[in-house]
């Protein structure tokens, strides 16, 4: 299909979307699996909306089971209709390097969610194979999603003989881990994928810099089969985020400014081991400052893990706390019920859309 | 105005553009002011496509009138209806830090190109206001465009006595000189400014990353009154460009991997002085990877000057030789006439928000 088809035949009811995630509206919203953060209840709430929620990975692999099971609790207090059979109405993220392929596979073999979403391989694209091919023999018919950010990586999942249903395509505005050195805004990135990938019947999600309506419309209108967000559903009622943090996605502006990718935080926070093609982009602290200003990291660290003392004041301007968030930041201006938000944004995209294409 | 309504009403009949400049059609499509490459003959392709094409700065200030002498020139010589009075149908742009006020003035009192677009003041908007002064007295009604990256110049602008009268909005996927350190995709960048400047009743034109009709038309539903492009053009029949570079710029692809942005190549081409905000995004190639490999300037300087005498094969993977261009470069397969693609790049973007405004 040529590039503008494509574009012009995007998220028309949702495509193939539907066929697997029937109660899915268009235009398609996901929620990303943001670690930790992205919770049940978020998830959840994401979906009852008609999007599409993913719970992300846990401090350890074994929470993700614990994740699926409360979503299976929080389905059978309510009457809401899902479907189809037992699968469960909410993805699930992975990340590959640090993940746990037996637990994954286990966990998604019990709860049946009714996506996988991979991310973050040390081994590249055979990683991602191993693993598909393990989630799609425990759970026939599970959506595997890959997320990638760059030409490359999108070649090598259209060429796998275990190639996802779904790539989500990640621009360097995206908040949390994204491309460390070779990342691309995705004006410029998405298209270039698309047209790489179109023949290879994977649908194509947006990613990175994304909050509302605008951004929305703007990424079907490069031809996405729907939109992911993270950075505006950290300020979702749902989230599982600490009050400062929160405060402070609410509160930045001027991403540019007030953002930048470093594995800074990941060393203050003691996570060490990334793969060095990611890096996270988050805002910026007195420990960024400091560190920019040549403060020792053993100092940074003693006076990072003092602030970690001090609840919510330990994020802010004046805090030192790890804020991962997006370019999308300066966009987010309150807290809100996801699922509100969710028709909300829907309803601002389609609004922009039959305006743009009635004149 | 809301952000959606902007969107919604962005572009209609081309707004106020067309008050200005009454041969433009929606979606308004703008050439950018390249440095040399933006010559007399594609600024006016691009306007008799209707488009605004713009003239950029010459190797020297002097080169600005002599090249609205050969627009004036072109124009007795076809009998293109054109208006209003006497203004040319191009607008020219400005290179601040290194321009000439009182040539530029000379030259836009004597040509009345329709717009002048300002960019990279060494003393930020104090100069964009300076400039924009007197150019608004040596030219009455003449359009000023102010280019910025950021949010906080963007706030300037708006809150300027001599505030312009469009706002081009360039995001880090763009080529040629752009912000070096402080960037952001437009597709974050673009809806905060948009909201920043919401009341300032500038114009706003999206630019970086922008090379075909999916392009266009996420610019709009970003809420940009019309998107500006460089690298699509340099990829044009009319463009002042050796065919080397040219033929560089139809095969580059993967931006992320093939461009950086660096003032390596401003050094070895002898251009010193830029303010340190900005540097340009380019074609990578030998300069480059032995710069990276740690092989000494001056080296690298004997063997670029070398290179230089040797033609178009100064150009490519095996060149050593400035190849500015911008994250779009995978989006260009082939030299086209400017007019061509200017008509055939609008009907792309129509199509596209038509077909997404019936969903």
């Amino acid at each position: 299909m040529n590039p503008i088809r494509r574009a012009m035949s995007s998220s028309r009811d949702c495509g193939l979307f539907t066929d697997h995630f029937p109660w899915i509206q268009s235009p398609v919203i996901v929620g990303a699996p943001m670690r930790v953060f992205s919770g049940p209840r978020l998830a959840l709430a994401i979906s009852r909306s008609g999007g599409l929620g993913f719970i992300g990975p846990g401090a350890k692999p074994a929470d993700t089971a614990t994740d699926l099971d409360i979503v299976r609790e929080l389905l059978r207090e309510s009457s809401a209709p899902f479907g189809p059979g037992d699968t469960l109405p909410i993805g699930v993220g992975f990340q590959l390097w640090n993940g746990d392929l037996q637990s994954a596979t286990q966990a998604v073999k019990q709860y049946r969610p009714c996506a996988a979403w991979l991310f973050a391989p040390r081994n590249g694209q055979e990683e991602m194979d191993e693993w598909t091919e393990s989630l799609r023999k425990a759970s026939p018919g599970i959506h595997i999603w890959h997320q990638i950010g760059t030409v490359r990586e999108s070649i090598e999942a259209a060429e796998s003989a275990h190639r996802p249903d779904v790539l989500v395509i990640q621009g360097i505005e995206a908040g949390g881990h994204g491309r460390a050195n070779d990342g691309m805004g995705l004006m410029a990135l998405f298209p270039e994928i698309a047209d790489q990938v179109r023949n290879s019947g994977m649908l194509l999600i947006a990613a990175g810099g994304i909050a509302d309506g605008r951004g929305i419309a703007a990424a079907l209108a490069l031809g996405a089969d729907g939109v992911a967000m993270g950075t505006r559903f950290l300020a979702s009622t749902e989230a599982r985020i600490s009050k400062g943090y929160q405060d402070e996605v609410v509160r930045a502006s001027d991403a540019a400014q007030s953002t930048a990718r470093t594995q800074l935080y990941n060393r203050l926070r003691g996570t060490f081991g990334w793969p060095e093609q990611w890096s996270p982009r988050g805002i910026v602290n007195k420990s960024w400052h400091e560190h920019q200003a040549g403060v020792s990291f053993d100092e940074l660290k003693t006076r990072h893990d003092e602030a970690a003392k001090s609840g919510d004041d330990g994020w802010g301007p004046e805090g030192r706390l790890a804020t991962y968030a997006g370019g999308a930041t300066g966009l987010v201006h309150g807290v809100e019920d996801a699922g509100v938000l969710v028709s909300k944004l829907r309803g601002d995209a389609r609004a922009i859309l039959n305006g743009l294409g009635s004149q």
